[in-house]
């Protein structure tokens, strides 16, 4: 099969690679349908997380199942699936709290497994998934039109929720959400479903503020640092917002957060953390709340799949690049460019 | 009257003051019962939170109204009155969040009000409370017997509730509490009440112990450091508590909250943060929550005065040391040498 290799530096091949196999009992293997490139794809792509060796890239995908593993009870080969973008097992004690991204038995796509066996990344035409009852949800019945939205939930959307749960976002609430990117853009779609009264979107770039109107923001904030906290604390007479939905993970819209966040507000964070100070004094000073990290995607997923079946949200217009697999290398770097906010790959090539 | 004095350095000396009398319309004068030597106090007495100049010292007291402004609606002289660790409004927009802290109008006592006038300490005979109706909690009826627990309200009960509430303790959830002094005993006690399963103190001091489980802890951790956390782990199972209740305020206790928390797990913090680091990519990794600050206790004084009176809680027993107000000097030398948990000084002297 063809899949996508990440290489020293960052540089991005499409590479011939060995089928995937049934290796465990407990295995799918997934024939990808379409893939999507991750920002944090990106901060390898840009040599800022360095990549050690060459490795299969890619977390993002929905496929369908051509073979399972004789463990394997929920699934049949020819069902259509949404992978997220971890897999674990769904049964120990931390993915009983909800915490599957802390799995005792799960990992990413493109690593070994704990035996060692190979795992697929999610840019290729196929992928071994361990724990495959644990991980990969069913889609019963949906039409190609659902199929961005579907692999949108795979990762950012469901990161975007988790940046509303965490930020507790509720009815009544006013509610900020720092970064423009796609998981931004799908924190404003989860605040806004979630009841939030006011959705404040913080962006620079009009395609983007056009989406994040779309998905329900009330005002856009344009500026960055001190002023963009003064231009919050305007909108909000001088309080600040409920809650903050932090979707970048600088030193900047971490500050911009703890800037703006009312006194009893509550910071989520979903942006992977890149030199971040939390300062301690400023918590406790005006008893603030701060609570995210890696979305548990597993968790939400079913919920989320409801929404998008029923057309009650879209997460799938982030998507505003679709090339054939082949062409992973322009899908990268148009948003490495900005020229994309996010690309989804066809596959197979 | 007479006052406790904090001079630079850490000298307490009782003198002689002016009587407080009505400045604003808003005000009350109280004469105090009773009144607490705080934690925070013995910062100042170690020299460790720096003393600029002389100032009047205390902000636990329980009291008689002896006089209020005309604007004073909710309180008559003659009423007997629990005051919260700082005086508010409760009407401005921090305050009707329930973050009394954070009032616009608030302050502390023993420091000019926003109008420079001088409000007094605790630790005296009697005080000028600004802002009376939004901060004291009259008291129908009670009995001399409950007088320590009414004390306790003012400030370590309400702190030891808000880290319970912080680090939401629910009913079943395994909770540990890292601090054994006055608050992190209330804290026992407040996640006790609030139904966790189980309540782990981590305390060294056998009085204390015993006090602890007088409060409702179910399990003592005895080791502090690397050995605390084992000790944490193997009590629940390698999986670690849902809440950590952190009542000290130091780098190594803040250590050992994020080194327990269980993934997902909550942190409400209410110590003091003395050169704290909150370590973000922990946080992220393990999707936990951080949370707390300076208690609301007006926030929550009207529903623990009531378990008090109730007979539902007795947190006066934290109380081991009690002295009339002129033995001052000896009520914070017993705290200072841990010869007592808590001192209460009767007034008059």
């Amino acid at each position: 099969m063809k899949a996508t290799m990440m290489h020293p530096g960052g540089t991005i091949t499409l590479e011939e690679r060995p089928d995937p196999t049934i290796r465990r009992p407990t295995d799918a293997v997934v024939t990808v349908t379409a893939a999507a490139v991750c920002g944090s794809d990106l901060w390898r792509y840009r040599g800022v997380t360095p990549v050690p060796d060459a490795r299969p890239i890619g977390h993002e995908f929905v496929g369908v199942v051509e073979a399972v593993g004789e463990q394997v009870r929920t699934l049949h080969p020819g069902d259509f699936v949404v992978a997220p973008f971890r897999w674990s097992d769904n049964t120990c004690p931390e993915c009983r709290y909800g915490v599957q991204p802390s799995c005792r038995n799960g990992g990413n796509y493109g690593a070994p497994d704990r035996e060692g066996l190979p795992v697929d990344g999610g840019q290729g035409e196929a992928v071994r998934v361990p724990l495959a009852d644990g991980t990969l949800i069913k889609v019963v019945e949906h039409d190609e039109s659902h199929l961005p939205s579907l692999l949108a939930l795979t990762d950012v959307m469901s990161t975007g929720w988790h940046a509303a749960v965490s930020a507790r976002v509720g009815p009544g609430a006013t509610a900020v959400v720092i970064g423009d990117g796609a998981v931004g853009l799908c924190a404003v779609l989860a605040a806004s479903r979630m009841g939030a009264h006011r959705v404040i979107a913080m962006s620079r770039h009009e395609p983007r503020q056009r989406l994040a109107r779309a998905f329900g923001a009330t005002d856009i904030v344009a500026e960055r640092g001190a002023d963009g906290e003064a231009a919050i604390a305007e909108l909000t007479g001088g309080l600040g917002p409920d809650s903050v939905l932090e979707c970048v993970g600088s030193a900047q819209s971490m500050q911009t957060a703890f800037g703006i966040a009312r006194p009893g507000g509550v910071i989520g964070f979903v942006g992977v953390p890149h030199e971040v100070e939390l300062p301690a004094e400023t918590i406790f000073g005006r008893n603030l709340t701060v609570a995210g990290g890696i979305a548990p995607a597993r968790e939400y997923l079913p919920r989320l799949l409801d929404l998008v079946l029923d057309g009650e949200i879209e997460p799938g217009r982030v998507f505003d690049l679709e090339l054939p697999l082949a062409e992973v290398g322009e899908a990268y770097r148009a948003m490495d460019e900005r020229r994309a906010i996010k690309s989804l790959l066809r596959v197979p090539a």
